[in-house]
This record gives structure tokens, C-alpha cells and sequence, in this order.
């Protein structure tokens, strides 16, 4: 896959009345504590509320009508699974999640709340796998994987695409990075945009896998560990690590405590509900500062998916 | 006090390089839920995180330069100390807090953030008026009243003034009700703007002081009781009355579970850190749907301060 600006732009376009264009969040305070300017891209007020639904909606698009009108499937413990849920609510057509039996309660609600039919499962990649195989094999519905999947990458990169459209002269992007769909849609999307652009991803200390085969120049599995941001926990996939090799800059560590203060910042001085994984990205911005001062960045919130059930007034 | 559009809009614009014209956010779950269409206005995203910085900065504005360099007192648990201290800071002029010994830590280290002198005091409503005199007479600082003071009442208003602007054809604006500033405000504005317009308010069951002085059409005082929504705990004033009374439709109560629920789902659905006193006119828009139903409505977010330091990711 090679960036290419007339592809992505009319995947946008296509997917476009299925989405939000997300507004672009500033702060002064952050501006001055960094020397910088940082534009805030803010997926965790997209649709289902995470960046997810871009990629799940060009996925089901790209599919043949009557391929499309046998659903989706897909096995997700989070955004990924509400993100086909949605989508596939949207077309019409019917949606068949997979979820391991550990996955947060309130997830599994919102994707039933979107018409979802939903399968449980043991919490082991084997046992996901199998049960959204045999689902696609008895109903015919298309599988989507959350990360490592051509359409789904180039609908992730509409993030960046649109943050450019909107802001041209940005010098650096900066994303989370997990399973990888995120990162490697953006630097598709940016590199066709100004091939100039330096793209960096921001990742857990605890799950560096990323950091890892990227250094190591091959897919260095993640071990799961329990970081804060659940949504950065997987490991990169075939499809996207080439694309991530040749075009990120950098990826950047940031501690759990980092990432904790950057979230808590970021609810309590930006007033927005961001999930920790967002919060990676603002962390590294402080811990990497002489990489950014006197830059333009864009940086991309990438959801705000949150259990607020515990939360007490 | 009448309304008057000209006057209102000059208070607007020249308080407009000190504040910000804060974004209308929309949910179209809300209004689906509802069969109405509701236009948020989102104070939480003003200035120090609340409408009030509205009122301090055309108080500060409207005196003389040699008054105004002897700068402000107050007194204050919440936002309104804050929204003194910031106004004063960006009129480079000293700010005076008189803040009762059982004000939120994080309200505190706010307003000293803005550079104002802190006093603390006794938690009684006679301790902090006595402090905040003993300053004034010292200091020869202009003493700024929350929500009793008229221009503090004409800066509130410019909340309600920025959302008619944007959208002309509202058939209701609703706020919530503790001091009556900002609903005296908003009254003055709305009518100015369109004298058919309706202007409804909303307030704790528990402190059901505005609705009882409402119909009693004498100031009935806050009980002070606990709820949650800690912004609405005080009493009308002698100047702000009058106004609520010519021109409210009605004052609402809601519980507080209701009010939680209503903050709670802002937070989660619509990723926005609202403080439970902004979550009363919504609890109010589900409970008396039957008001609200087909109509366009303006509906104030007061603030967004609440402190988060017990958060748990």
C-alpha cells in the first residue's frame, strides 16, 4: 500500500455522510507550555466516540451489496466492536460481535444498543478467533479484522486527512499507536499530503512492541500488559507494520503516570472525556518537547470511551 | 433594569477581547430522545471554565481606570473567585478573595494560579462579608457581588445574547437557578431579543428556594442544603428578583438522581466534563419533556468545574 491522495480523499468523501467530521481543539496553556502549536483532532466526539467507526464503515462500503447485506463480523472487547456495530446499524445490514467474557460491561451494552447480535466467548485470541470464523462461515457476513486490514487502515487515515484539509501546513502528525491501523493510515495519509510531514506515534512504556519492531525492523508481539490505555494493548499486523516502518519518524515512550496526568489534564483544564489511550499522545508532547518546539502539530485524540459507572459527584 | 438590545450588545463586544465566544453543541440523541432540538451552549468551555468569568470582566470593565487600579475583592468558594481573579489578571489589576475555610482545595490553588491574594475565613455568610469589607476599606479594591450586582447581571446575559445571535428563532432559552444572576441576565437578554421568547429555569429539589420566592413573589432564603449541584446553593438577591420574576415562565425542579443522570450522561455520551449545576437544565428537559416537545431550545451549560483529583483510570 503507497500513500495516495486521490484514493484516500475519495474514500472520505465516501464515507463522509457516515461519519463526523470532528471539530480541531486548541489550548493556549498547552501552546505556551510547549513552545508549540498543537491541534487537537478530536475523535472521541466521532460517531460511537473513537476513530474506529472510519475504518468499519469503508470496510462494510468497500463490500459488494449483496456481499454487504450478509453483515459484518468481528470479535472486539471495546471500540472496535461498537465501530461495526454502528456502522453496519447505519447500512442496514446486520452486525455479529464476538466479545470475550472480560470485556467492560458497558461496551457490550452500547454495541447491543446498536443492534448488534452478540456471541461470548473465552478471553483467549484462539477462542475469539474461532467463534467469529464459524459465525462468518454459517451467515456469510464479511470479517473485519480492527487493525490489520487494508480498509480498514486507509479508513483510519481519514483522521489525518481531514485534519490537513483543514490544516496544510502542519510539520509533524502525531498518533497512539496499538494494532497499528491508526499509525499506518496516517502516514499514508499524510506522507500523500506533504511527503515532508514527520509522523510520530506515542506508545505505552509497558506494551513497547511497537517501539520494539520498529527498532527491531520485524513484528515483536505485545504482551498483553495491563497499561492504563486498554486501547493500545494489541500487536502490530502484517499489513500495517510495513507501511509504519518506512513512514513514522519515531516512536515515543511515555510512562503510566504520564499518561495518567495527561488525561486527568486534559478532562480537567480542556473540560473533554478522553479515554487514557488519547492521553499518550499529550503525554509524550511534554516528555518529547524538544522534538516539537516551534512546530505545528497535528495530533489526533483518539477516542473517549470511558466506564463512568464508578464515577461519584 | 429593562431590556435593551443596544445596550447589551455593547456590554457584549466590549467584553469580547476578555472572554470566549464559547461553541453550541448539539446531540442528536438528545433531541431524538426529546422530540425537540436543543442548541448547548457550552460555558464549561469559557474562560476558567464557567459563564461567571462573563459578569467579573464587565463588573471590572465598568469602572473608572483609577477605581479600577485599585483593583477587586470578593468573596468566594467556587467560581466566582475565580472568574474575579482571572478578570483582574487580564486587566493587569489586583484581585482580593475572601475564600471560607471549607472551599474546595483545587477552586483555591485556581485562583491563586491567577494571581490573586488569598484570605481565608470563617465558613459563615457574616465572616466573608466582614473580611471583604475590612479589604475594601483597606485596599480601596472595588468589591464585586456574585450574583447581585447589575453588571455582573448584564455580563452573565451575554451568554443567552451569543446563542440568539447564532440561532434568532429559539422558542426557549433554559438555565439553571441558584444566585440569579444569570437567569436575571439571561431575561434581560432573551426579551430583549424577542419578547414572544419563553425563559424557563432549573433547580434542586433540595434547594427549592427560587421556586418558592417565584411564587410567593418575595425572596424566600436558601436552606444551603447539600446537593450536588454546588453552584446553586444560594439565595436570590434584591436586584436580580425583580427581573426573574417580570420574565421567567417558570422555575423546574429536579432531583438529584436526576441531576447525576444528566451530568453522568453529558460525560459519556457526549464526552463533555460538565459540573452537576450545568446538569440541572437537562435532568429538567427529560422530566418536563412535555414543555419542551417540538420546540427549539437554547439551553445554558453553566460550567465545568469539578475536581477530579479523586478520579481512578
Amino acid at each position: 500500500m503507497k500513500p495516495d491522495l486521490q484514493k484516500h480523499t475519495d474514500i472520505l468523501n465516501r464515507i463522509s455522510p457516515y461519519i463526523h467530521r470532528t471539530p480541531v481543539l486548541t489550548s493556549s496553556t498547552l501552546n505556551e507550555a510547549l513552545g508549540a502549536e498543537v491541534l487537537l483532532k478530536s475523535e472521541h466526539l466521532q460517531k460511537m466516540g473513537a476513530f474506529k467507526m472510519r475504518g468499519a464503515t469503508n470496510a462494510a462500503l468497500n463490500l459488494s451489496e449483496s456481499q454487504r447485506n450478509k453483515g459484518l463480523v468481528t470479535h472486539s472487547s471495546g471500540n472496535h466492536g461498537q465501530a461495526v456495530a454502528l456502522a453496519a446499524k447505519s447500512l442496514g445490514i446486520p452486525a455479529y460481535v464476538v466479545v470475550p467474557t472480560n470485556a467492560p460491561e458497558s461496551k457490550v451494552e452500547a454495541m447491543k444498543g446498536y443492534g448488534a447480535q452478540i456471541t461470548m466467548c473465552e478471553p483467549t485470541v484462539e477462542a475469539r478467533d474461532r467463534e467469529a470464523q464459524k459465525i462468518a462461515k454459517t451467515t456469510g457476513a464479511h470479517f473485519i479484522h480492527p487493525s490489520n486490514d487494508s480498509d480498514v487502515i486507509w479508513g483510519q487515515g481519514t483522521a489525518a486527512l481531514e485534519l490537513l484539509q483543514d490544516y496544510p501546513d502542519l510539520d509533524i502528525v502525531l498518533v497512539a499507536v496499538g494494532g497499528g491501523g491508526l499509525l499506518a493510515g496516517t502516514c499514508l495519509a499524510a506522507t500523500a499530503f506533504n511527503p515532508n510531514i514527520q509522523v510520530y506515534a506515542a506508545e505505552p512504556e509497558l506494551v513497547s512492541d511497537a517501539k520494539e519492531s520498529f527498532e527491531a525492523g520485524k513484528i515483536i508481539p505485545s504482551t498483553g500488559a495491563m497499561t492504563v490505555a486498554d486501547g493500545l494493548r494489541t500487536s502490530l499486523g502484517t499489513i500495517n507494520f510495513p507501511i509504519i516502518s518506512e513512514h513514522t519518524s519515531d516512536i515515543l515512550l511515555v510512562s503510566e503516570e504520564e499518561i495518567k496526568d495527561a488525561t486527568r489534564w486534559t478532562w480537567e483544564r480542556m473540560k473533554q472525556v478522553i479515554e487514557p489511550s488519547a492521553g499518550v499522545p499529550i503525554a509524550a508532547l511534554h516528555r518529547y518537547k524538544h522534538l516539537f518546539e516551534g512546530k505545528k502539530i497535528g495530533l489526533i485524540l483518539c477516542g473517549g470511551n470511558v466506564d463512568l459507572r464508578e464515577l461519584t459527584f
